[in-house]
């Protein structure tokens, strides 16, 4: 512990981390409960037991906040793999994805994107999030086109979308269960194509 | 014409036809300006200028003439291609959908089924529009595994969700625009692991 002013003031990094932590609980828990029409920044200050004026100036607004509470989840539930090798990688991927869309948690985030996606207020927040997601996953595909795996010209935005796409389609338009065999056999699908082979 | 009695029951194809053409146009119309929770078949029918027991005598319920509204106008939209081969096939099937769910009544209807295929009420009817659709496409690779181009033994069910897959996740989750070429250049990164090449 260092020396330095005693009182609520002096660590203000804990405070606000348990403030973020609360604050992103209530607005996932708020969003599977009732769905984004009914957020406000006052329902999840309440929900969250913190002061609304603390959430307006950290995220100013509900959309900021939200964008910020499914970031966060997404990275803690879908880590970027690094197993050594582009297949592994992607199958470890797809699994996470996979699993993460069958809890209510990752099914109410989805169903709230899709709704909120052509919303003009939530747009830009889409777009962050997706370019955030984006750059995290560039480094996976890096590593394979370092090693020599994918052609430095492979569209992987394209190839990721492909991935992914499958997942979102049976989960959410057909309501299907996702098998787990299904990250492997959906990889080994697309990735000859991917791969020029 | 056949000889027959007159007046206005000698034609129950044609009124038949009109009354359900004009349902069908309501109940799109309705969930396209206010969304699936308030639909009814009385509201249906009043927007249709229909009586409500007609309706009700053809339909049942407010989801089933959902669903034979959706097919049918899915039907229409997107048609099985048949240009003889499979790679034009997918390309041609692709373009249809990424046409039509770039209209405001694709996109409605898209929304629409995302926000309901877990209600209990409309899963039975989801299950059943995609029995009826991949009924469809099975003649589309049918004739491909008959030419040769696909082995018997293909997965042709993962192969399609994995092709309309990233439509689905650019325009409603990510609502990116969906570039011309994209038809194209899914099939392209698809087909090859789909052929065993």
């Amino acid at each position: 512990m260092e020396s330095g002013e005693e009182g609520p003031r002096r660590r203000p990094g804990g405070r606000s981390a348990r403030v973020q932590a609360a604050a992103y609980d209530a607005v996932i828990a708020l969003v599977q409960e009732r769905g984004y029409e009914a957020l406000s920044l006052a329902a999840i200050a309440e929900r969250a037991g913190v002061h609304e004026s603390s959430l307006y100036r950290r995220w100013g607004t509900r959309e900021q906040l939200l964008l910020d509470a499914i970031s966060s989840r997404a990275a803690r539930e879908v880590p970027i793999p690094d197993t050594g090798a582009l297949r592994s990688d992607l199958i470890e991927l797809l699994r996470l994805v996979s699993t993460f869309l069958q809890t209510a948690e990752g099914q109410a985030l989805v169903r709230t994107g899709v709704a909120t996606a052509h919303i003009p207020a939530f747009r830009t927040f889409h777009q962050e999030y997706w370019q955030q997601r984006h750059i995290g996953l560039h480094t996976l595909f890096q590593r394979a086109i370092e090693r020599g795996e994918l052609a430095p010209e492979t569209d992987c935005q394209l190839l990721l979308e492909t991935l992914i796409g499958v997942f979102y389609v049976r989960a959410f338009l057909l309501a299907e269960p996702l098998p787990e065999i299904l990250p492997e056999r959906v990889v080994d699908l697309i990735l000859p194509g991917a791969q020029g082979r």
